[in-house]
């Protein structure tokens, strides 16, 4: 009997948990299975508006495939994907191609521009390792030029981040604890900088509860951030940013917008030709793709609609890793000749948004709220406990956050 | 009895050495003694390219003024030259004005570029600690960009130094131990990594003994250095630099072009009016102006002939320092009304280059040639001994330099 090729693409946290996964749970003799990554690291997207900001260093926020992936088991591919040929079981890779038995999708996102005029040329985005520490280093370069000018340009300070989700309020957090030490390092007066949050709804963090919406207000504003909401972005441009608000359009002059209101799926996945909803596979409860029977999709570019408030729950790390015991599950299953495969069931546990690395906020357990050093702790101890799952407690010493109360 | 208004402008080698020995010698009820200087520190002139190549930080290579001066004796003026006038007995600064007794021009030296065309615009000087920072984070932010473009763009790899003096071999030095640290920051392979030095003469170091340059180019080379003599550059363009070499001109794309092939005093002492050679005033044996009495010039501002060779001494830390004990003994003595002033001698201490942080080369005790890690500690030791006279061995300690082995 010949051994089924299992191929994963993207070792992001849903395509390297489920590879995790199932080298442990299959032998060398019951499948291949081969994990197809662009860079030869995981990262930690959820840390990177903390590589961005300059607070944590990429190195503690990425860890090598070979380092979790048992390369007796698995085989690893360094390579970028170009297009699925689900019809042919087959995928095109920029140096190469890959046959399948099984496929798991876990490709991840890009972001989502909206059609801005100028976002995507002058904007920068917290997508991936290298464009983050680029943020980090634009930061830099710009503080250092700031006293290398005789006429001195407040653009160079000024730092606008577009959108208040959670992305975008974990960022500027972190710019409130790294901004003072950007001024140290550059002899600049902390009154001279700005860090501007433009968000288009009429607050920010739309949808949480509003008592913890005002809190991470608060603690923000109190160090420095400014918020601009009902404030929808129009243009970036190379040394301002526009918006609208109130029927009339301003002007920032910055050389430094953060982009961080939208993501949508890997765009893979709809030029494959899958069947999409907005360019995201609704998956079925078995989490296959509605038209083959051997492809999985899973995280950012799997669709799952929350029966209760009847839209889909948000593309987090949290449910790609959930998913991935779902899909490592079934997957095995099929690979070893079984038919009965288990149904995906989200279990919201909580979430929690860092205001900087000593303040944040969130809710655990249902609905217990929590504030200050107490949710920033839950939410290092869940960092920690997410690298206990993916490499063991030598990973967790590795890379894991530790700075509990400073 | 008035007391007299002493009067010192710059607080680089000549000026703050100056200032810490007239505060030595007269007593508070003897003369008023004003510090004038841009900035509120005291720099390492010839630490800064350890700063441009991001091989020693900023903070060690400069001194807090309140550090070293005493405020109790010296009133320090934090602002900018804008006008000697001598005939009046003032200075003009951006802010105020200042009458004196007794002037000590130290006000250093500014770049050189010769009329080379797009230098000034496009290329990148090591004068001061803002401009050196800012070289270091245009490195980190070219090599952060890499791979942040589809299109690889081999000019935010390329580093040109123009020039193959003292400068420009010491910087190459310290970029070869540099560049292999971005390339582990960023994912770059050191392969890609140009460092090229290009100097106009036939050799680099021109004026060194010969095999001491040879160690230096073999050193250097060996660590990756590209060396082209006898290359006069020509054009330095945003994105590549032009020289001419055997009568062709040839184009190196680059986004980083550092020249360090040339400096000249500043210009105020020439729109101030005195009496100069190529900017510099030709001082007398006591190291005073020679239309006034009253005025002394030290350092780079200052033009002394060597006797033996008939050419000036190059302007150096080294020169600038002895140059202080005889300019404060003499303004003292002035201050004291005394008439007989010392006369400058100048007694070469020997000349060491590092090339990078564990290699040198060099001369000391006249003509004893050093090489390796001999040189390098020698000249850490120099270094320090000049912190020890500036600060005493609090100051050493603080910003001293004791890796000497590794």
């Amino acid at each position: 009997m010949k051994k089924p090729n299992i191929v994963v693409l993207g070792a992001g946290y849903g395509g390297i948990m489920t590879t995790v996964k199932l080298q442990k749970s299959l032998g060398r003799n019951e499948a291949n299975i081969t994990l197809v990554n662009k860079n030869d690291y995981h990262y930690q997207t959820t840390w990177l508006h903390e590589v961005s900001a300059g607070t944590v260093h990429q190195d503690q926020a990425r860890i090598a495939i070979k380092d979790v992936v048992n390369q007796h088991k698995v085989n690893f591919v360094q390579d970028t994907v170009v297009e699925i040929k689900p019809e042919e079981n087959k995928v095109k890779l920029e140096n190469g191609e890959l046959d399948y038995d099984y496929l798991v999708i876990g490709l991840g996102f890009e972001p989502a521009t909206f059609g801005i005029p100028g976002l995507e040329e002058n904007a920068f985005m917290i997508n991936d390792i290298n464009s983050s520490r680029l943020i980090r280093e634009h930061l830099d370069y710009n503080f250092a030029q700031y006293h290398n000018e005789k006429e001195k340009n407040p653009a160079r300070l000024n730092i606008v981040v577009g959108g208040g989700g959670f992305t975008g309020i974990e960022y500027v957090g972190e710019l409130a604890n790294r901004v003072p030490e950007l001024c140290k390092e550059y002899d600049i007066d902390k009154s001279q900088v700005r860090i501007i949050n433009l968000e288009g709804a009429p607050t920010v963090l739309p949808g949480f509860d509003p008592e913890l919406v005002e809190y991470a207000m608060n603690s923000l504003e109190a160090r420095g951030v400014e918020f601009i909401t009902g404030a929808i972005l129009k243009e970036s441009k190379p040394e301002s940013v526009v918006y609208e608000k109130d029927g009339k359009l301003v002007e920032i002059p910055t050389l430094t917008t953060v982009w961080a209101a939208g993501v949508k799926a890997n765009s893979i996945v709809e030029k494959s030709g899958f069947e999409n909803n907005r360019g995201k596979v609704q998956v079925r409860d078995d989490m296959r793709a509605p038209e083959y029977d051997n492809v999985f999709v899973i995280g950012d570019c799997a669709l799952i609609m929350n029966e209760e408030s009847g839209r889909p729950f948000p593309p987090t790390a949290q449910i790609a890793i959930q998913q991935s015991a779902t899909v490592a599950h079934n997957v095995a299953a099929l690979a070893k000749g079984h038919s009965e495969l288990e149904s995906f069931e989200y279990k919201p546990l909580g979430t929690l948004a860092s205001l900087g690395h000593n303040d944040g906020m969130g809710v655990v357990f249902g609905n217990k709220k929590l504030f200050g050093w107490k949710a920033t702790f839950m939410k290092k101890m869940s960092d920690n406990r997410y690298l206990l799952k993916l490499g063991g407690i030598g990973l967790v010493l590795k890379k894991g956050k530790f700075n509990f109360f400073y």
